[in-house]
């Protein structure tokens, strides 16, 4: 057992943290793509809580949290509250919601791979799906929204990274014995740092070598 | 054990019914989006038990009913051999097929809530989990068809809110420990009219407060 | 225990060579769809590996193969790299993508039946998992790169067909107590000749019957 490296009263305030700021980035694209309220309140439980949900069913840690712990479920209810009332003001600081979802992408890419190697899953399975943790609600959200998921498109800021970076760094502390406290919040902050760099100074990966015009661009 | 409410026979002829008319609605949008016969099948099974076969995962009862019970595989083949020769009379009793559908809502979502605190979840992820069973199938419908989910999309009549309501009744009726098969019964029914009413006098959800012309229209 | 037809390592080998040729197929699509190298990445991992882990999701085997195996999440990965850097050369020998892919479908469509069998689901269940198995990693390579699912497309040659014939004669010599590693091999290359011949011939699935003008094309 890796866990209790916090109280569970700060991990359980960190989770509602990252939970809200995604379910507001849910809740502004169902906004974008004039969703009904229901459509709005979908969308920002999807965004939350999908990627933790995906985890707790591939690692068999069912009913998964999303369904066990009630805050959960309300948190994103809450988000979906606040945008349908005051969505152009959340939109009005935008900047301010990029922030915290690149907050949440450091804190689901450490807990998701934290959780994972609790139950059992190897260093790169553990990573693996911490990074699914992070990535997986926005995902989800794009497909629901029928849109091309954001994640996989070349002319979005780096957004995988930062949380590849978050788990990698996890499971070296892990391997080496040396997951504490510090480094644990370090690894999430690296996550945190580097989503944030990545957008103000646009960093992109690159697309597949020699691309010829006959491939068609969609 | 809230279980056996009902004989098991007249349980199963209920959900054969509920799968039936979903089905028949997962194959009229396959032969609208102009799919083949198997891809009406995919469609029509994937409409038909998507609600269940996710309640299933999520709760932990795995093989999912739709996988251990012959009849719920066989059940959409058949809606499949109906729509596939008979598709124009089909839509032409359009009315006749939607009424079904909001009786498989009805139905779908009290079982839903049911099975799901039967499996030890709280009321409100119980009730969450009926709504899921009675929507998720035409949600992955719409998702596979590559369209906008019909639930999220405001300019459609409430279909979640009926569903909402029969699991609400549901809970509230465990809460209260007054569940019995005429209350269970009452639930269904309810979300059923409320369905009904929703689409004969064309309720619709309120979309975000305060929308402004830079919002998209999609 | 229907398993150890084969020695492990074949079986491994085998499941290795199915999961790149996936994988392959994913990476182009990513390609095709103008996505960075670590859109590529999902794409592929998701097309190799998505539908084994649905299968082993539904019937309870958690974590799943996909994440217990370091060979199933680093193949992808090798692809990845290898349409990232080749991949005009990888389109110039589509057809031998092709022929990979189809060996991928008949390799797939049989482990997964089995694979099923062997965690107590019945004959039915058992066929149309391994059908799951074999085109629900395509379907969630489309599904994420926002396209109609190629296999529900009328437009394109005969891909769940054989799958089903492989899957079928895998549970029919279930039955018949005749399942040695000759005849789960007849079956899997029957599967993979019969895609051969659909794409050589270009066999399709028909579409409803009485199709009128009214309906849509899309």
């Amino acid at each position: 057992m890796l866990q209790q490296l916090f109280s569970p009263s700060v991990q359980h305030t960190v989770d509602m943290v990252g939970i809200f700021v995604f379910a507001i980035s849910g809740a502004l694209l169902a906004v974008r793509k004039n969703f009904d309220v229901f459509g709005i309140a979908v969308l920002a439980e999807v965004t939350a809580l999908g990627g933790g949900l995906f985890r707790d069913i591939v690692i068999g840690a069912v009913p998964p949290a999303a369904f066990t712990d009630l805050g959960y479920f309300l948190t994103p209810l809450l988000a979906t509250v606040v945008v349908f009332f005051l969505h152009p003001h959340v939109e009005r600081i935008q900047r301010a919601v990029y922030v915290f979802d690149a907050a949440g992408l450091g804190l689901f890419c450490v807990s998701g791979t934290t959780k994972a190697y609790d139950y059992g899953l190897g260093l790169t399975s553990s990573a693996t799906l911490g990074l699914a943790t992070a990535v997986g609600g926005g995902v989800l959200r794009d497909v629901l929204a029928n849109e091309v998921p954001s994640l996989l498109r070349w002319d979005r800021d780096l957004y995988a990274v930062p949380a590849i970076v978050g788990s990698t760094m996890v499971v070296l502390c892990i391997h080496y014995d040396a997951l504490t406290p510090l480094t644990t919040a370090l690894a999430a902050v690296s996550a945190f740092a580097l989503r944030l760099l990545a957008m103000k100074y646009h960093w992109r990966a690159p697309r597949a070598w020699n691309r010829r015009s006959t491939v068609r661009e969609e």
